[in-house]
C-alpha cells in the first residue's frame, strides 16, 4: 500500500494518537511519523515503543515538513497549540484534529490556520477508558465512524485524502456540519458520560452503603456505568466546557424525562413504566442490527475467574 | 456430588430459573427438577429443552413433594403465587425467591408461608439483558454474589443448605437484612437501570437527531447504556414499584449531584468537573481489583466485524 501521507505529525501522544500510529504503521499509510507531547515522560515512552520515527520537545519542530498534522491534545489546549505551530506549517499541508467537539475547535484553531493549509476538523468515534501512549492499538478504529467537518471552501482533494486515511484505518467516514455534530454527540456521548459520572459519584458519596458494598455488588448494573466514568478527566472537562449549549439542552430533556419517571414510580403508574421500558428495548436491537455492538449477552464480557 | 435437594420446583421459567436448571444439572445438585410457567409456550419450550423433568400447568402441582421451591416470577406476582402454593408445600420444605427487592417480597409472601416451611428470601446478583427459558446458561452465577435474607427465627441448617446450593453454582453468598438489601440495590442496580432507561428514552425521543444517527454513533458512549435499558420491562416495572422509597431516595441524591455538575458546566467551573471525574475513575479501579469486572479495555467487548 502506497503511503497516503509522507510525514504525519502527531501532536499529543495519548490513546488516539498512539492508535493512529499503530494503524498507520500496520498498513504503511505514512512514510514517516513525527510526534510531540508536552510531558517528557510521554515523549520518552513514545520513543521507547516506537510510536514515532522522531519525537520532538516542541510542537513547532514536530510539524516541520509534515503534510498531515493531527491535533490530539485536549480540546482546551488546541488554540494554544495552533498558535504555536501555525508559522511552521508547510504550504499545502492538512491540519486536522480528533477532538470530541467541533464548533469550539473551529473557533479556537481556525483563526490561526495560514492561507494554503487545509483545515479539516475531524472526530473518530472510538476509544476506551484508558489513556496515554501505551494504551493505543492498531484496530481501535475498525468498523467505527469517523466524522469529518471540513470548513467551507476546503479543497475536495484534501478532504478525499484524509477520508482515505481513516478508511484505510478501518473507519466509515461521514461528513457533517459542526453544529449538528455537537448536538448528535451531546446525545450519544457527552450527556451519557455526564450521567455515568454522576451515578458513580453518587454511589461513591453514600455513607450508609459502604464503598465495599457498592463495589462488591456492582455487577448488578452499576458497573456498566463505571467504565465510561473512568474516562480521562481532562479530556472530559474540556468536552463539557466547550460543548456547553448542546450538553445543557440534552441534560434538560434528560431531567424532564427523569422527573416523569420519578413521578410514575411515586404514584405507582406501572403502565407508564412498562411502556417506557418496552420502547427502550427496541433501541438496543437497532444498535446490534447496525453492527455497532455485539449481540452476545453482557457485551460478551470476559468473565473474571474466581 | 450428592444432590443437595431431592426435588427442586422452579416457579417461573425465565433467565434465572433456566440458568439454575442448567447449573444444577451440570453439578448434580438436584435429584429432580419440576417447573411451572404461566404461559403455555414457555412450558412447551422448557419441556423441549429439558429444563425440568416435569413441567406442570399449575404452580400448586409443581411444588408437590418439593424440598426446595424457588419463586422466579416478577416480584409483583409473588404474593398471588405464594397464596396458591402455600397449602401444597411439603413440611420442612424451603421456600426461596430470586427477586431483586426483598422487603416487598417478604411482605407479599411471608403471610402465606405455613408453619414448618423455611422461608429464605434470596437474590442472585446475576443476569443478562435477555429473557425467557432459552436465555439461561450454567455459568451465569459463577463468581457473582448471592444475597440471602433469612427471616428471623429461620433454622440455621435450612439456611446453610440453601447457601451450599448457591455456592455449588459458583456464587459467593452473603446474608443481609432486607431493608439494607433494598438500599444497597437501589444504589448499585435499580437507580442505574432507571438512569439508563431515561438516557435511552431521551435519545429515542429527539427529533433533530435522527434515530439512525443515534444508533450509528452509539459507540461513543451511549451504547453502554442501551444494554441495561434492554432489560425485561415487566421485571423492572415491578422492581421500581416495590422498591419505591429507596429508589426515590437515591434518585433524589442523583438529581442533586446532576444539578451541581450542570451548574459547574454552565458557569465554566473546570476545576469542579476535573475533581469530580478524577474521583470516579478510582471506583472503576476498585471494581476491577475486587474481581467484579474485567480490566480488558471496553469490557473486552467482542468486536463486531465489518
Amino acid at each position: 500500500m502506497a503511503a497516503i501521507y509522507e510525514r504525519v505529525a502527531l501532536i499529543g501522544l495519548g490513546l488516539i494518537a498512539s492508535s493512529m500510529s499503530h494503524a498507520m504503521r500496520a498498513k504503511g499509510l505514512a512514510a514517516e511519523i513525527t510526534g510531540h507531547a508536552r510531558s517528557a515522560e510521554t515523549r520518552r515512552i513514545a520513543a521507547e515503543i516506537g510510536l514515532c520515527d522522531r519525537v520532538y520537545e516542541t510542537a513547532a519542530e514536530a510539524v516541520q515538513g509534515a503534510d498531515l498534522v493531527v491535533l490530539c491534545v485536549p480540546v482546551g489546549a488546541m488554540g494554544e497549540v495552533a498558535a504555536e505551530i501555525a508559522p511552521h506549517l508547510r504550504p499545502g499541508a492538512t491540519l486536522t484534529d480528533v477532538g470530541s467537539v467541533k464548533q469550539a475547535v473551529i473557533e479556537a484553531v481556525g483563526p490561526h490556520v495560514p492561507e494554503g493549509v487545509h483545515f479539516i476538523p475531524g472526530h473518530p468515534l472510538a476509544g476506551t477508558e484508558h489513556s496515554g501512549p501505551r494504551s493505543g492499538f492498531a484496530t481501535l478504529f475498525e468498523n467505527r465512524w469517523c466524522l469529518l467537518v471540513p470548513v467551507e471552501g476546503t479543497a475536495p482533494e484534501a478532504v478525499a485524502r484524509l477520508r482515505r486515511l481513516w478508511e484505510e484505518m478501518g473507519s466509515n467516514v461521514e461528513e457533517m456540519d459542526a453544529a449538528h455534530h455537537d448536538l448528535v454527540l451531546a446525545v450519544t456521548s457527552h450527556t451519557p458520560h455526564l450521567i455515568a459520572y454522576t451515578m458513580v459519584g453518587v454511589a461513591d458519596d453514600l455513607r450508609r452503603v459502604t464503598d465495599s458494598e457498592v463495589i462488591k455488588y456492582s455487577a448488578a448494573g452499576f458497573r456498566d456505568f463505571t467504565r465510561i466514568a473512568a474516562s480521562d478527566p481532562t479530556m472530559w472537562r474540556d468536552v463539557f466546557l466547550t460543548n456547553k449549549e448542546a450538553t445543557l439542552e440534552i441534560l434538560g430533556r434528560f431531567t424532564e424525562e427523569l422527573f416523569a419517571l420519578q413521578r410514575a414510580i411515586r404514584t405507582g403508574d406501572g403502565a407508564h413504566l412498562h411502556e417506557y421500558f418496552t420502547r427502550t428495548r427496541a433501541i438496543r436491537r437497532g444498535i446490534i442490527e447496525a453492527g455497532q455492538d455485539t449481540a452476545a449477552p453482557d457485551f460478551g464480557r470476559i468473565k473474571v475467574g474466581s
